[in-house]
């Protein structure tokens, strides 16, 4: 058996990738036209001969592309170790995982916080807005860069299963299987609403400067801390909140009547704020929530979301968590029926977690299995080879 | 009939109040003394000559004394008046009611804002910390003030509820009927953490001054007005929002790639932010829900919540809405159980609303209709003449 560290990414690896929009640029949908723009990203196991094993997994908003291993950048292993590695649920024996750094992001991709090649300046506040099916084209981008044609498997969890389902509509024939993985086909009012909580926690941080702090060496760390304090809460389920903190106290024995961190869940949450602005940019949480907010998949289609997946030969595994308010089970009730109402091929699964909304990221063996059973029985389908890579790998 | 414009309260009600702790100070649960601190209140219809038709109502984080008619800060109609006035569910020509602000406030009451009266100097950040037993302290002190012994109801919504709580398990020989409304015995960890990101974006401002803004006339506008709308989200259920504004635009036929107000609900948030900083003062929203933070009735109890009201005479009825996630309706069920287990008499309503936690304050006949059948039969329980006041008014 392969062991899980030898994904352990080297700083060398911190680099990997490709100058796309070369030849021809990216036409955003905003209109804007991106010319020679980098796509980080990470790859784990091999490519097969056939070039039919590849699993394009696409991160959330907080995500970037260290999915498995430890991250170089924060020393941590990656968002998900626990599912990608060898002999795990996408085992990467068996399947060659990609996985980019999205646009707009601030791992390496074109973001807010890289230079435009064109005025050899950071973009800054100048960065075009972007939208989750600008992210999907560039991956293609970069998919064509790796000479794949179809993707066995697009996978994903919150954003990340937003451009699963954009994947499955803008390229339906590059995409043999989808999972969507607690996500929506839209943005709701209540998403909207706080993710504008955390854009004006941001903005109304004086050292944001209009989005033009990067020359000075203060950031728009407060308000930024903020953003994700509020982000967070909702990626927990209130039991699972009150089951991990309760009102337990933080190191003491007793209330202070004071504003300092005397609750566990006060302390947790400012942890998670101070230690979030230490690995992502203010501009790039900007950036990528108002793309989740633009989000309604099925505006673009005359007739709605089932127009979407019309003639779909994709194979659907549709995901979601029973605690999760965020994307609640409903969201993807939605997306279920929209598939069913054009006859596409489509499991599934609203997992029993009282996780909430991450629970995608965390221990959920019912999960895994699911999501095992899916790939294996798509992989017979398909015709994969049982273990196409090994011969390389073993 | 009398009309509900009698409430029209003028300028001079504004100064409406008592000063309280001169013969003994107030000793807060932190262990400060107050002394000569003003409690600024409202009354609505006529105190009987039994003097048995006294109703308290008590208000929630954001809400004041002004709870009837007009406000004459505002210009709007009090938070109340739907369900407050004459013919009303709380019928002013039968009850006479009134209201405090809190403790902490910041529409006279002493609070952050106020002039401590010892020093001639603003509190600022020197006002101590107080507690949801501390307002009800005070309350109890106007009470006296009014000479008043029992208090035929004591109701109040959201914290307002956590106030007739407190009051029936301080006080229980001088409640006869209380009605804890879409409230809690305790702040959950979720509660405490929505709290939590409010009071670190006010204290990220850099206006806040370390809370001494008093002297400048720069206040942390933009730092509250986050807070309030973090706190907003959570007041209204998720269908709510969804009905109220989907994804529908403000003003505009398409999106505008940028970080404007291009959907509907980031308007409505944002001018719920910049309304509320008109008419509140941000160390008061520290204090206050900081106040609803450390609230846990069944810690101060050996045995929980349950002892709080043992031998307890009051007559209780505990109502929750059911679209209510703030303080949804398990956190009322858990003060019916306590109540049930030591023989207590208690009535319990779920509402069936879709408006959430904001619903009391809404029009919801069924809701109006369980307190307006609890008080009048109530009132015949305790022998209350049928129109005690008619004779003064009509």
């Amino acid at each position: 058996m392969i062991k899980s560290d030898e994904f352990e990414t080297k700083m060398e690896d911190y680099n990997k990738h490709a100058i796309l929009g070369v030849k021809q640029p990216l036409v955003l949908e905003c209109g804007v036209s991106l010319n020679n723009f980098p796509v980080y990203y990470q790859t784990y196991g091999s490519l097969s001969e056939k070039k039919d094993n590849a699993v394009l997994v696409c991160h959330a908003l907080s995500g970037d592309q260290f999915l498995a291993g430890v991250n170089p950048t924060t020393g941590k292993v990656g968002w998900w170790n626990l599912v990608v590695g060898p002999d795990k649920v996408i085992d990467t024996n068996r399947y060659f995982v990609i996985c980019t750094n999205i646009l707009g992001g601030c791992m390496g991709t074109v973001g807010p916080k890289e230079v435009n090649s064109e005025t050899g300046e950071i973009w800054g506040s100048n960065f075009p807005m972007i939208t989750i099916q600008d992210m999907v084209k560039a991956q293609a981008l970069l998919i064509d860069h790796l000479d794949i044609d179809k993707l066995f498997c697009v996978i994903g969890g919150s954003m990340g299963g937003m451009q699963v389902l954009e994947w499955a509509a803008t390229y339906p024939d590059r995409v043999l299987t989808a999972v969507p993985i607690a996500a929506a086909a839209q943005h709701s009012a209540q998403n909207i609403a706080f993710h504008e909580v955390g854009r004006q926690a941001i903005m109304a941080d004086p050292n944001w400067c209009g989005g033009n702090y990067y020359a000075s060496d203060i950031f728009p760390d407060r308000g930024l801390a903020i953003a994700r304090m509020v982000a967070h809460i909702t990626y927990l389920s209130e039991p699972s909140l009150q089951t991990k903190f309760g009102r337990r106290l933080q190191d003491r024995e007793s209330i202070t009547f004071g504003f300092d961190a005397d609750f566990q869940v006060e302390s947790y949450l400012r942890h998670q704020g101070s230690t979030f602005v230490d690995r992502f940019d203010a501009n790039s949480y900007l950036y990528i929530t108002r793309a989740m907010d633009y989000f309604d998949l099925s505006e673009r289609f005359d007739g709605g979301l089932a127009e979407a997946f019309r003639g779909s030969k994709t194979r659907f595994c549709v995901i979601s968590f029973s605690s999760d308010w965020l994307y609640p089970t409903s969201e993807s009730r939605m997306v279920v029926h929209a598939l069913n109402s054009v006859a596409a091929s489509v499991s599934f699964a609203e997992i029993r977690s009282d996780k909430g909304h991450d629970s995608f990221l965390l221990d959920e063996p019912e999960f895994w299995r699911v999501l095992r059973g899916f790939l294996s029985g798509s992989a017979d389908y398909f015709g994969l080879d049982e273990f196409s890579c090994k011969g390389e790998e073993g």
